[in-house]
């Protein structure tokens, strides 16, 4: 095969395999899918770590932070930056990637950005598959660093096995306008630049978003740290709390100084804590299992696309259809279908 | 058919009807293809104007000026606004909708909002539909407000007839920034709230960008407006004019307050003169040619997916081969390509 040469490389662990597979599979090259298959049976060793959170909270320092920590345990890493890549923002990242120029230069430490590829969909796809490398070249960190906090950065944050979602006391205000999604996908929390004033209130709200602090707002009789003592608030609390041990993980709410690499080793075992439940509850299995799945799928649908829109004859069939479209004569749908039902040896793969 | 009873009262220009019509389609409910597909004939009324530009630039008091200047001309109006819901944002939200009011209340005019869904790609996709409907009901004026500025943003930005990119001052800052996305979109740019500083320095930016003042950042003999009058640059003007008169369009830098309804009138008249040159230039015809083999393209795979993942028996299929994917002892690659074969007469329509 094609890449049998840099698969050897890829291998014996030279780094410049791994750049060299990484370019393969990102632009999708030929022979990337082949290159894939090889290395899917080294998958699963790496812990993939999201990193999320709107511009300016300081995503770039705690992901420096953390290579930092990781680095001094002995553990590689691998840093994805993925950004898609806004036309009105942008300028930000150049002075992110300067600072992360220390951990750069590390031999352990591989850093890749991911601009958008094609639709958005298509960017978790390329996050998924670039993880996956790094992944099979025994990287022992994964983790993905997302620029903005749009839709496309949830679905990317989807591909990690632990969310660390970055805000900063600034973000109080806008704190209650945070939709459903990024509570759904937060395994731990930072407030990060915790030294400013309001640290104190957006842990506490976001606290009492997760449900950690009953009552806490509303109840004039509560204690220390906003806690309701009153009987049937306690009896709920014990009941919540044993649920929280057993069943659920409750993300926890930490305070870093990235820029001091304050609070570092709290946030790295907290993410590690994460990892364990993870591993004991079945959900690193079932999310794993989950990405394979989507993994299929996303393979699927772009064999799909690539079949027909490849094929000379079914773009030159739609095309000779234009003009009927645009008479009204006939519709997109009927279209669709006709298209479909004359390309069942091309979508099987029994025609190429 | 389901729809007949919708359909009659929708020809009969029942502006209920409209709106149910709007809900079938937008949430793809039974039938919606149907229906869609009998709209198909009337398509082609409505002129489609997408307005875009960051957060906070006025969009949506552009589009309610517009709207009233449209309304004394005796011409109805669709709005629609496309949000693709960042978890960080969304306060803005409700009052824009409130300044809308006076609008929102006048029977000639329409508002629909978007939000995402499922993915971004079927965002862009639920936009043209929506336009369409729009447009079937008669619509003259279809104004397409996009919430935020991201890939996504300009994605739906596409399906419009003339893209308005609105910006203003403090935009001026990062204006170095804007990627060539901005510009390969923008038919008309309105530098709104014209009366604060830098209203000037921004126009004349865009104009650079636009190479449409040669020289004049440079040029030490650069005469009024920037215009280099040397010898060279003349003739170069000439040939530019020449050039952009008989075969090209230059997006106008025009001057707005919105909140004070300045400057509509002459943005209303630039839109139109670009409506005028895509009909003259052929360039229309091209555009929604491109949308309807979008459109069909859409089409095409949204029907891969729905027959191959509603299809109890693939999915099955598909969870007994994942303990395999789990081991390594198959890869997604080999998965997809058996899934593919196996469902010739699944994705061809043979077998439903």
């Amino acid at each position: 095969m094609a890449h049998d040469a840099l698969l050897a490389d890829f291998r014996a662990g030279r780094k410049a395999a791994l750049a060299r597979a990484i370019s393969v599979v990102e632009n999708h090259r030929a022979g990337f899918d082949v290159l894939l298959g090889a290395m899917h049976p080294a998958l699963g060793r790496a812990r993939r770590i999201g990193l999320t959170g709107p511009p300016g909270a300081g995503k770039s320092t705690i992901t420096t932070c953390l290579t930092r920590h990781y680095r001094r345990q002995g553990l590689t890493v691998g840093i994805v930056c993925v950004d898609p890549t806004s036309p009105f923002t942008g300028g930000a990242l150049l002075g992110d990637r300067i600072r992360m120029e220390d951990v750069a230069l590390d031999p352990g430490v591989y850093i890749r950005s991911l601009a958008t590829r094609g639709s958005l969909g298509g960017l978790s796809t390329a996050t998924r598959e670039v993880c996956d490398v790094l992944d099979a070249f025994g990287t022992d960190r994964v983790l993905i660093e997302t620029v903005g906090v749009g839709q496309s950065e949830l679905d990317v944050a989807r591909t990690a096995d632990s969310s660390l979602v970055i805000l900063v006391p600034e973000s109080g205000d806008s704190i209650q306008t945070l939709k459903a999604g990024l509570m759904e996908i937060a395994d731990v929390f930072a407030v990060n630049k915790a030294d400013r004033p309001g640290a104190d209130r957006l842990r506490t709200e976001i606290e009492l978003m997760l449900g950690m602090r009953p009552g806490a707002a509303a109840a004039p009789s509560a204690g220390h740290h906003g806690v309701d003592l009153s009987r049937n608030n306690l009896a709920r609390q014990v009941r919540e709390a044993a649920q929280r041990d057993e069943a659920r993980w409750t993300p926890p709410v930490l305070r870093t100084i990235g820029t001091e690499e304050q609070g570092i080793t709290e946030l790295a075992e907290a993410l590690d804590r994460h990892f364990e439940y993870l591993e004991t509850s079945g959900q690193l299995r079932a999310r794993r299992r989950t990405r394979l799945r989507e993994r299929v799928v996303d393979v699927v649908e772009e064999k799909t696309r690539q079949r027909l829109w490849a094929d000379v004859g079914t773009t030159a069939w739609l095309e000779a259809r234009l003009p009927q479209l645009e008479t009204g004569a006939a519709t997109p749908f009927e279209i669709a279908d006709a298209l479909l039902a004359r390309s069942a040896d091309l979508l099987s793969g029994r025609s190429t």
